[in-house]
């Protein structure tokens, strides 16, 4: 498949910068955990999608390797500080930074992450980088935001839809938005398929996330490198949740609350919370969500001329809808 | 004094504009934290100190003040995210943000800081923009790596005086440094004049971490907003510290390590401490240190024209050999 090699091709230039970015090794206390946050590679989207949305707008791949690094380099520092807030113990099949050292180690491996990931922006071609700053440091600091709503959210017993949806838009969709919205630009793409490009990856975003609390549940714990149910145990306002709990009767919003205020939250509770929701209509809705949302990415790239780069774009959309993990 | 008036009308500036920036609300757990951190100014040297180099050289005020707001709101970062890893309840008089609200409010608040900071030097002159960018990075993750230092000096019994010189001059030293040039640059500096700014921004910076060391002991509670003898309690890695037990016989570093051991650390004990160092010469060593420091970055202002910026400069060099705080 001349789609898959691309897309592999593609990881390996990331993971090789990726790689040229950690060889710092002192202090140890600090670089050691930065190497070992960036050495797992995850399925790295959100470079991937910059590439292609550059390619497909006619970029050339120089100009925009290093925006595509900075933006994973800028995921992995969320997830390292999101690891500490939320006290996960796994991430992509490992410990945690935070858990495998401690919280304080955890904290500066990010901010690490965080500064290598703006540095990288200063080999951008010069024209475009105050336009890039703005809208990386715009785009981080709505992931802050949206993480900083995930977390009162917590406390809260109940969240609306509409609060779910900013919530996500913000704390996922923006950085994919933001890749391929940069991807775009960096490939000098008129200002209709800087648009496309970036409505394509909020939906995919969007899409990515509500499936992210679909896998939560009914993913397979080895697959997905992590608990399953741990969005449920931490008190995370899913989509599930917070549809199911519109959707509930009294009582059926009674029996979900109980189940899951158990702590911890044993595989029994998890299937019976599963039922509830197959009852309910919440998978089924959550499913047809990100139909809705993948149907929209995909017509966003009807703006763009026809060309490999677009042929993967469509293929990634393809498998993420497939994914399992 | 005509001198003073312009220090303060620099501040006033300054405060502008970080109250510009900390004008979004929602969501309120992320930016009135952010609020709280940038309302209490301190003394705001590093933005100072970048616009006095600036205008030394030639340069105009309004190149560098975004440059000048993004130096304080890194500063304050990098104060939030030490005062959770440190666990210090009090900052320039009031609670940290990690003791008012909780280490991961201090978390978010820490990054969404970095971020607004990185965001002003997209509003810098574009043919700046790479080389303030790359210089920016690097110094920030230079802290970094001197907090990591830090951090892991403290689970050592002891540090010897050229590894406590490296861990400042990152923790501290760097962001004067960058102050300094950043300044000059901006002001379209000749290469020796921003060459002089940043020798003389690190020799302060080094100065104002030795005398932070002096303070942590010998300062006042009140003038200080800090508690003293923190440092101590915290087996932090001080000059005091080192050239103390350096220069302890036996018997003394036997008497300091006990004295130093006890938690919490009374009012007793750190007097016992300060008399040690006193007889071991370190008190006087580390003023003569400062001296030495300030002596240094004194010679650097010779580079620069007469101007003046350059009085204010030195003016501000007598300033801070006179701090009590």
């Amino acid at each position: 498949m001349h789609c898959d090699q691309t897309l592999s091709e593609l990881r390996d230039i990331i993971q090789r910068k990726l790689q040229d970015l950690a060889n710092k090794t002192r202090p140890e206390s600090l670089y050691e955990p930065i190497r070992y946050a960036l050495a797992q590679p995850g399925k790295q989207l959100r470079p991937i999608l910059l590439l292609l949305c550059n390619e497909a707008v006619g970029g050339s791949l120089e100009d925009a390797v290093d925006a595509a690094a900075a933006i994973e380099v800028i995921h992995t520092f969320t997830l390292v500080h999101d690891d500490i807030m939320d006290h996960d113990e796994l991430r992509r099949g490992r410990q945690t930074v935070s858990r495998r050292w401690d919280e304080n180690v955890a904290i500066l491996a990010g901010d690490g992450l965080l500064v290598m990931g703006y540095e990288r922006l200063a080999h951008l071609p010069p024209r475009h980088l105050p336009v890039l700053l703005r809208l990386y440091s715009r785009a981080i600091l709505e992931v802050c935001e949206g993480q900083a709503l995930d977390k009162a959210f917590e406390l809260r017993d109940a969240i609306s839809l509409p609060e779910y949806y900013e919530m996500i838009e913000k704390k996922t969709g923006r950085l994919f938005a933001l890749a391929c919205e940069a991807g775009a630009i960096l490939g000098n793409g008129n200002p209709a398929q800087v648009t496309a490009c970036k409505k394509f990856g909020a939906a995919l975003g969007r899409a990515f996330q509500l499936q992210d609390d679909l896998l939560d549940v009914i993913g397979d714990e080895q697959t997905l490198g992590k608990d399953v149910g741990s969005d449920l145990e931490e008190g995370k306002k899913t989509f599930l949740l917070t549809h199911a709990r519109m959707h509930a009767n009294p009582q059926q919003r009674q029996e979900l609350d109980t189940l899951c205020s158990q702590h911890p939250l044993h595989e029994a509770a998890i299937r019976e919370i599963i039922q509830l929701f197959d009852e309910l209509g919440t998978l089924a809705a959550a499913q047809h969500e990100i139909d809705a949302c993948l149907t929209i990415a995909s017509s966003q790239l009807g703006f763009l001329p026809s060309s490999n780069a677009r042929q993967n774009l469509a293929q990634l959309l393809l498998k993420l809808a497939r994914r399992n993990h």
